[in-house]
């Protein structure tokens, strides 16, 4: 009745922005992304007769409120497929700041709902457990894959066929991506709101969606090719276009800050000088700057050089949802 | 064979991007501007005979390249209206900073095509000229009236029929208009070959397009109703639909500086204490920001107030384009 699962965050290189369905997390278009390690959640999840309600730890604090509600709405669900009732207490801790810009709800709800499911020895493979993070939030499942992972917008209306997959594991090409905090101002507006706004009232909304599948298909065959310029160009438009698409909503979402623009053109200079580096940016202020390993310290040494930039993280390429075993080592879920 | 003539920038609340012709400068949308007083272009016109080339002054300068070309051109089809060769003489000189982002290529046609046709004696009304002075510049078309102006697209091949149009006269309402500064960094890409590139590369070029007229229509019914807030609402939206459309191309025009992006924010910010301001941005980094007369020095304060704003332009709203009388007095064209 208890298991402990690992999950990495992952970075939407064709992003994710816009719902077929907000109740069962269903995407309006696919998405394509890196499995970050460096960055790990841990999650432990416990069920027990005895417990009266569900309880939340995120390292030392129990959390409340919505935070809770949406952890206990997502248990239902497992409680329901494995047909008991018992209350949960989760403990769950990030080694990075949860202000970073890095979906955090990402490598959260995958660990939540690996550690969930195997604590109630549920028989779920991968997609099946992709299905079930997506439950929880449209990003985590793709945490549950590593390395290079496609979200499969599915067609079904009860989102059965609405998971990821894996396109390429996570040693096939040696990336590093630095996520550059640019503020720890106001928090921005909550995706799923902003997304059911932009499909409101954004008249850019449904060509951003009919653009999508061009864009995986192309940054599918660049992450195969290894072709670091081709990745960066379709990344880096499907970074604009999501943006733009919400920067045009009534009245309009600008998660940008000043620095974040900065940080824009920062890159740009970078590369007329030759030096190969792209950026994304996701519903927040930070931006996400990646490069090959051969040129890492270079990178790192010219983000830092950049007025206003603070705390730069750094990420690789990492593995998806992993289960830990008694004696603290990892194993694949 | 000589005449002067004077005119203003104009500020677009509804914006112009994008041409159905780029040699005639025939828009792909209307747009809606307010005519700006406190920023002047006067600009003398003197055809002779004997003149071999045509000569551009501006200020003490004389301006060659591409400029004077650009002059030059439009020039000959002044000549070919009035069937003679001579060339000229133009001396032109803006009283506000060409870097200041307030398009003096409106003025500077308007105040060129009044000058150079009144040089000739050419029998032109207001809508002859702003068809004339489109041939220059796509906004200049709009300078040639005062006050609240409506750029007619137009149907007909030869732009015979794109025009501005006078919606309501300079005095209907005393707005201010400040131009803060952002940065005298990098030139920002020119408009012509930006509006092509957004045509042909973004994938919210048509939706932009296609959203212009309903908010054309609500610009100026919030104009005549002095609906201060319905005409903000209006403005901010169609600037960032316009800047989204541009930051969607491939690869992403992006006009904004940090700053641009921080006097988004403080605007916001500044109306949700309840003062009545709203922005708009062209294509270049600096924001206009209007206000009603009577909140003048309190928002000029706050955003003086602002980290790294530097100049602070004001202006109201001004007249159409005006003819200098030989005693140095105006009168309109």
């Amino acid at each position: 009745m208890k298991a402990t699962a690992v999950a990495h965050p992952n970075i939407a290189l064709v992003k994710y922005w816009g719902k077929r369905n907000v109740a069962l997390n269903l995407p309006a278009a696919g998405s394509f992304s890196l499995t970050l390690a460096g960055l790990t959640t841990r999650t432990t999840v416990k069920f027990d007769k005895g417990f009266e309600s569900d309880m939340v730890m995120m390292g030392e604090r129990a959390v409340g409120g919505p935070k809770r509600d949406r952890v206990s709405r997502f248990l239902d669900r497992v409680r329901a497929a494995a047909g008991i009732q018992h209350r949960a207490t989760v403990y769950t801790h990030n080694d990075f700041p949860t202000a970073a810009g890095v979906a955090s709800s990402a490598s959260g709800f995958a660990a939540l709902a690996a550690a969930a499911s195997r604590a109630l020895n549920l028989d779920m493979d991968t997609q099946g457990l992709s299905v079930l993070a997506r439950l929880g939030s449209g990003s985590a499942a793709r945490s549950v894959y590593g390395g290079f992972v496609e979200m499969l917008p599915g067609k079904r209306q009860d989102g059965s066929d609405a998971h990821a997959v894996q396109v390429l594991p996570e040693d096939h090409w040696d990336l590093v991506c630095f996520v550059v905090l640019t503020t720890t101002g106001e928090k921005p507006m909550g995706s799923t709101e902003a997304m059911t706004s932009t499909a409101q009232t954004s008249p850019y909304y449904n060509a951003w969606v009919d653009s999508v599948p061009r864009d995986i298909g192309k940054a599918k065959m660049a992450a195969m090719k290894r072709d670091f310029r081709a990745l960066g160009e379709v990344a880096e438009h499907s970074c604009l276009k999501f943006h733009a698409s919400a920067i045009a909503s009534d009245p309009g979402i600008l998660y940008w800050r000043g620095l974040t623009v900065e940080l824009i053109h920062h890159v740009r200079r970078l590369r007329e000088t030759g030096i190969d580096v792209f950026f994304t940016i996701d519903a927040g202020p930070h931006v996400k700057v990646f490069c090959q390993a051969p040129s890492r310290s270079a990178v790192r040494a010219m983000l830092q050089g950049l007025e206003g930039v603070g705390q730069i993280l750094e990420a690789r390429p990492g593995p998806g949802v992993q289960i830990e075993r008694p004696d603290g080592s990892l194993e694949p879920y």
